[in-house]
């Protein structure tokens, strides 16, 4: 909608908001080196020939599927950005309508993004698989977890070691992720057993062996198959759901494989990057890699000082720094938006990426500069890369590896060419997750640790609790969109779980820091003070909960779900919201498609590609309620959708009584 | 580039070829409805203010992955286009080159084509597990070849009974398209043994479970992922062999399911409509179903007797009409791009689809008629459809469903609205594979069934084979590129193979029909006469053979394999070559990338979208020969394009010194 992408032009015109962004996109900028902001601003000043972005693409009506296109379709919308006032072509070469086209463009998107969180599972549950014929490399961290994920799954761990648990557990997760094996996927069954009959009833219960399930998904996207707009929403959500068990998956393993996150205190910025020493950053969504290369860095630290540093610096950014973080307390260097800047400083000397969200300009960035990118995974190599190749076989040879290039590339350094920025960065705490929550309140009711929750929900302690996840996008002001939502819902006496981009960009304004208390409501913040208590944390409990990468969102799922089953109620019923508002990878789709699945209505706040079809829209943000029991509200000014997140709670607590 | 896209218009300036889709259109036009070629009018009118296809589009420098775009990069040849003099923009907003864009984008292009196939032999190999359990609906018709396959796959058959050997090869099937397993898949060592080391060396060898290869391959594509413009380049040959891969192991379970096709006569038109009968027009690719229907239309005939028509008339399109045809010669009413024209006519009371090539149009258009749009497969819902699932175990109810559909619909029909046009289809031959040639020359030399084929191309009276297969454009004059090319070919003694639309245009040209004879070089017209002859065929046989639908491009792959090794040598030494000039939908780029991953250097005639990469351009059509030994050729004039793979020919004939 063009009132939608008015409002976001709006927005990014007031400017970058994080100083340490703005300094560094001007030292760049001066190099003549591009960043994401410079290529929005290129849009913006027409300078490039280019008037704005595509009306058509950005607003899912043109469509390049087959060779007899690419179509594009005119709409409303298209008409009046582009004031043609002719007959506009209502159909594609091959019969779509604006309203499949729309739809079938964003079930590609969808199909994109749980394709990547499969991708992700499967590395793992593979890795697991390993695990648990018994590895040096990789010792099961947490038997506790095992045993209770074990449970969930319904396996029988009487007189059973640790590894016989363990590739019981492994089994079921490749049964769900590749198969062989019929029936519905078994870590479906475990997350959400409330909610089972209300998936079943919408056809939308996922089945075992999903790589099959999404190969007939893409099959369904292709020239002259699903049309039914209709279907392809449903599609939208089945996918949407085989996601969320997809992080729920990669999430369990993860945290038997390497530790259930506790709360730890961390720095994010730019200035955790040493001048004096070897400076890694780890980037990418699977952290199995980068803990081997923080066990190795420090192994082979004598190796830097020999070349004339200080040592060995790890750094993180995306998902892969927010787990190193919350396990091992690894500064962040920044959010994903900013790997060209961090990249840009000089002062890293080898980017360890494995999978998503990496940006192809760092192939170009890092051949001007002496940094060596170093991709690890066969699905992600870059021009100009390194490639490190790391399997579960050879975990330890890939890492040290990685370490001695980024020695070597440390030699190469030039000096004069680092740029840190004057802002210094914040503190922050990670690692909250539903295992700490509940050992939290357990200390407050050991009988029922879900009681005391639930109970300040009732009283209205807590109005409600909301989910700020997902990207930062440069087509707002980036980051504003969170921090300004975060402070509306929290001064609402609203419970703020942040994962992901979401919570690395609230914790560089600050807000995951105990200082901020401030901003907090007063009922609220009196029950973030008695957690803080009871969890020893005392002056340090952050506003907001950092709930841990984009993956998991699950653990956010898992603690809905507890709920609901506490309440035995479906989690739709709840006064629970979700919002991945700066939405930019298609992940960020599949999962808040699989969110609204499971029943939390969701809001995004920068515009999608829908704006060609009202029918979708509607069906969407309206209809949807009929069939899941929660809806999209689409939301692009940060306070009015922090009113509409209230103003949900407040119609489920109506609804509940309470 | 454009002047691929100048050369594209002014072919069809020309106008329509085909005097039956000429006058439909006609007929059309004046009631209002659009079809295909109506919407690439409107783009050459400019009527709509389009002003042409879009030009980012059409060079594959447009990318609407992720929220951060739509991104619209400059190349030469968008700068040509629109004359813009101001400095280009060269990266997306994540940083992507014209490179890594243009690879990427036609990377998910292939993904789609593959994903398609693979969920085609999915669907026909869970029936064959089904069958192998032993089903009254679907008995193992074709014994020798369940041998054949089964030899080929290293199965021993001995003391085994059919069913129990039909298991083991639906079982390596089910772990070649699904998994569990490790190693290359079964099929792939069966279909090309000569050329597995040249995979193996170029990484290409296609392992098994090859849904969970493609979920990675699609996580590959998405933000923030592949970008290396080589690697994506390899990734398409990789999706590529596992295309051919789903094709061979469709039609080989197809041929044992259904029975080897054999050469029949048939026939092709509009006017193989019945005006008195219930018209079922068969459409789609996975034969299964629409052979049931058959069976339950001759079942059934009674009531349509009684509903007062005079019987009941099946006709196909698309593959499953060609595989309908070949086995059974059920008449076809046209190519899959003449569909609008064949439901427009009024005088098909059902339309009964499986899977791909379905044009969302119908949707529309059997609204605005009393035809039922019949759906049964959960990938293919359209708008206004009537869903009648298939699975293997309710074929037969299923059947009769949709029997009974049409004949309810044909009370409906409103005799005034019929249209057929007056022109007459065309005689036509089909049903060729490798095995009907081989007993063909079985006849001539029951020792060596291969040596007179490989003699005629030694001693030059067949100067090579050229393969023309895949869709019909309405970007060019539809029809004539494939039939251009072929006149020159047989003109020039190349034994020429069709397979799906490519077989069906020049079938409706008069192609594919003993008359046509006269248009073969002499040598060549030997050698066709002398396999009639053998075959029993005398003056009907054609001049080109018809080697079947589109999955049965694997059926050419056989014999380019069952040459080379007869020869003892690979593929890509041969002088073979294909064209799938008038390419439209995914999956004929995911063939064409895979038959060259064979070594078969192959052409294609309408503009592929990677126009705005030379690199790519060049990759594709010069060094890509270095890696697989062939090559891919782009020209768009037809009697170009025919030179072009003549010299391919001539080329190797003299490298191999013949």
């Amino acid at each position: 909608m063009q009132k939608w992408l008015k409002k976001e032009k709006e927005l990014r015109g007031k400017g970058i908001a994080d100083k340490q962004i703005e300094e560094t996109v001007a030292f760049l900028r001066q190099k003549g080196i591009d960043t994401v902001w410079d290529v929005q601003a290129a849009y913006d000043s027409s300078l490039f020939g280019l008037k704005d972005r595509c009306s058509f693409g950005s607003h899912g009506l043109c469509c390049r599927n087959c060779n007899l296109g690419p179509c594009r379709l005119d709409g409303e919308e298209i008409s009046f950005h582009t004031k043609i006032a002719v007959p506009r072509l209502k159909r594609s070469s091959c019969g779509k309508t604006a309203d499949n086209m729309v739809a079938g463009m964003f079930l590609q998107t969808v199909l994109r993004g749980t394709s990547s969180h499969i991708g992700h599972a499967i590395h793992v549950a593979k890795l697991f698989v390993k695990a648990a014929e018994g590895s040096d490399n990789f010792p099961i961290k947490a038997e506790a977890k095992l045993h209770a994920v074990a449970c969930e799954l319904g396996i029988d761990t009487n007189d059973k070691n640790t590894l016989d648990i363990a590739r019981e557990v492994g089994q079921k997760a490749m049964e769900d992720l590749v198969g062989p094996g019929e029936g519905p996927m078994s870590f479906a069954l475990a997350l959400a057993p409330k909610n089972i009959d209300k998936l079943v009833d919408a056809n939308l219960i996922p089945q075992k062996g999903a790589a099959e399930t999404i190969v007939q998904g893409i099959h369904s996207t292709a020239q002259g198959m699903m049309s039914s707009t209709d279907h392809l929403i449903m599609s939208c959500l089945k996918f949407g759901i085989i996601d969320v068990l997809a992080l729920y998956i990669s999430t369990q393993l993860q945290d038997i494989l390497l530790g259930v996150p506790t709360p730890k205190e961390g720095k994010i910025g730019m200035d955790v990057l040493d001048k004096e020493k070897v400076n890694i950053l780890v980037h990418g969504h699977v952290p199995v890699l980068s803990e081997m290369v923080i066990n190795y860095a420090d192994k082979l630290k004598e190796k830097a000082i020999a070349a004339g540093a200080k040592g060995i610096n790890i750094v993180g950014t995306c998902c892969t720094g927010t787990e190193v973080l919350m396990r091992l307390g690894i500064p962040m260097a920044g959010s994903t938006i900013m790997q060209e800047l961090i990249v840009g400083t000089g002062a890293v000397d080898a980017v360890c990426v494995d999978v998503q969200c990496v940006y192809p300009s760092l192939s170009a960035m890092t051949k001007s500069l002496h940094t060596r990118l170093i991709t690890t995974m066969p699905e992600l190599r870059m021009d100009n890369d390194t490639y490190i190749e790391f399997t579960p076989d050879n975990a330890d040879k890939a890492a040290t590896q990685i370490v001695e290039e980024a020695i070597a590339a440390y030699k190469d350094r030039s000096v004069d060419r680092v740029f840190l920025p004057k802002t210094k960065g914040n503190k922050l705490m990670g690692g909250f997750s539903t295992e700490v929550l509940i050992e939290i309140f357990n200390k407050i009711n050991p009988d029922e640790p879900l009681k005391p929750l639930v109970d300040f929900i009732i009283d209205g302690s807590i109005q409600g609790v909301a989910v700020i996840a997902g990207c930062l996008s440069s087509k707002i002001q980036t980051d504003m969109s969170f921090v300004t939502m975060a402070k509306e819902l929290l001064k609402n006496n609203v419970l703020v779980l942040a994962t992901g981009c979401a919570a690395t960009g609230c914790a560089r304004h600050g807000l995951l820091n105990g200082e901020a208390m401030h901003l907090v409501g007063d009922s609220l913040r009196g029950v973030l003070k008695t957690l803080g208590k009871s969890a020893g944390l005392n002056g340090s409990m952050p506003p907001i909960l950092h709930f841990g990468s984009c993956v998991d969102n699950s653990r956010c799922a898992v603690l809905a779900s507890a709920i609901a089953d506490y309440l035995e109620t479906s989690i739709d019923k709840l006064p629970l919201v979700a919002s991945a508002a700066e939405h930019v990878v298609e992940k960020a789709a599949a999962i808040y498609m699989g969110v609204i699945s499971l029943g939390i209505t969701t809001h995004i706040g920068v515009t999608p590609k829908l704006g060609g079809s009202p029918y979708v829209i509607n069906k969407l943000t309206k209809e949807m309620e009929g069939i899941t029991g929660s809806t999209l509200i689409i939301e692009i000014d940060p306070k009015e959708s922090a009113k509409a997140m209230i103003n949900h709670i407040q119609k489920k607590r109506k609804e509940l009584g309470i």
